[in-house]
């Protein structure tokens, strides 16, 4: 990933190796070195292919960073902290065109096709909860919504391992489902810790979704069990922008059966994903997807 | 390009629709078709690219005018005149998408590369312009510029052509030249225009790039006959935001020499694109490439 801004603009090169070194989980990636890996892929293929998918990651948090105007993501400062607007715009093409172009390197045409149409349903997705999702709370809009943001990347990435594994066409679907149903549970829990995580380990303030207006599984849990609650019938008439008002309602959903309804519909979307694996012989690849799938419903939830 | 939004957002659609529906001069989709043509492409692929280099090409704009804070372009109002910077970043993206998505849609891995390759470049002379451009007179820097700027598109759209046609390697490598070349007099023409048109026509204020601090090649011809000249000290001191300092300078560029030299230049690029189709039996497309030609540097100069 480094090499891709050799020879380009120094302060370029260095916010990338900036992005780069910031860490994350890595999950993206991951993935697609395990379904890979028990599929039988060419290894310098997979690598490729992650670090197309890890940069796409990367290009697409770099502008909604900007979008948003956060200032720290995974505790560090983000490139918009310090960076004009127009460069950080820029900085997030750049990285675009890089994770596009290890992409083709895969040498699949179809893992291109799905790398630029899972763009697209990021971007479409994003620009839709921008103008329809704010206090809106409607499951479908909410399915769709992670689709976009967090399920069409996993998906990619076990899809994509699989397109360039030597696998029937139910082999590649299963792999494909994995990918989705796992981002599916891994979005979900992320919502719960807006919920209940500390600032410290979740890296922004708590219920910081409800007070952007983004209503999530908790939320809407509580929601359904509450309809008369008064700070329901205030968030859904839009007033989400009192801090000391959806403070209250987040600690009242926090204390609510809402997180542990929430926690087992992530559970079961992960173990959809770990079905889907079931006709794979033992690996130590099978295992290690085993164990990430059960990693990501219990991280600190 | 309009299906290209189906599905999508509505506001993305009528957008899109609108982008383009503004027109422009399409000279590079047109550069696709014809050196394809001329050179025995299949016309589905063909117009798969052009459209795919179209929508490349309109997604930096989008940017670009973002960055600049340009609120008109090509008589319209740009995206961002109506648009938060937000939702005109997310377009830009969305359009990325699609035109990564058709340009794996020509079936080429190598068109693929190649189309990354051409973004990564442009994004990076955007980036080079914006930290080191501003006040510098020098020959390279301006050819590098905007080799990053429209050579390298334009070189795109010839050599994508040809990669998807049933040619030798000395033909592709001729068809690229051409591209290149012609994208490199088109810059240049486009340069003079900035000084020598009227605003109406030419879509911005005479003398834009000089008070942008951006030193393009009549103003380079004219500081190499003029060195001692106090306005040209001043400007190479950076003092390029005083619009009636510039504008005096621009006069003088416009009545000196400098814009017929700039002009023989363009031609000689324009020449040396015509040179690179010898080799090449009489046909439609050829005769149309060289009306391009010839074009290009007789654009209201």
């Amino acid at each position: 990933m480094r090499a891709q801004a050799d020879d380009r603009h120094p302060d370029l090169r260095a916010a990338l190796e900036n992005l780069l070194a910031s860490g994350g989980k890595r999950v993206r990636p991951r993935l697609v070195l395990l379904m890979g890996g028990m599929l039988g892929a060419d290894p310098e293929r997979l690598v490729t292919l992650a670090a197309a998918i890890e940069m796409l990651h990367t290009a697409t948090l770099v502008h909604d960073d900007l979008i948003d105007g956060s200032l720290m993501r995974r505790g560090n400062a983000t490139l918009n902290a310090n960076w004009t607007p127009a460069a950080t715009v820029l900085t997030g093409d750049f990285i675009f065109a890089r994770a596009a172009k290890l992409a083709a390197q895969t040498g699949s045409i179809t893992v291109m096709e799905e790398f630029a149409e899972t763009l697209a349903i990021m971007v479409n997705g994003e620009l839709t909860q921008m103008f329809d999702s704010r206090g809106l709370a409607d499951r479908k809009n909410y399915y769709q919504r992670i689709y976009a943001k967090t399920g069409s990347l996993f998906e990619l990435s076990t899809h994509g391992a699989a397109i360039i594994s030597p696998v029937d066409k139910e082999t590649v679907a299963n792999a494909r489902n994995f990918g989705r149903e796992l981002g599916t549970a891994f979005q979900i829990v992320d919502d719960i810790l807006d919920f209940t995580g500390d600032q410290a380990s979740v890296g922004k303030p708590v219920g910081s979704d409800l007070l952007h207006g983004l209503i999530t599984l908790p939320a809407l849990y509580y929601i359904e069990a509450n309809p008369e609650d008064p700070k329901v019938k205030s968030l859904l008439n839009g007033h989400y922008h009192n801090e000391a008002e959806i403070a209250i309602l987040v600690e009242a959903i926090r204390q609510s059966d809402a997180i542990h309804l929430a926690l087992d519909e992530a559970k079961a979307y992960a173990n959809r994903a770990l079905h889907s694996l079931n006709g794979q012989p033992p690996s130590e690849e099978r295992q290690a997807l085993e164990n990430l799938a059960l990693y990501v419903t219990n991280r600190n939830v």
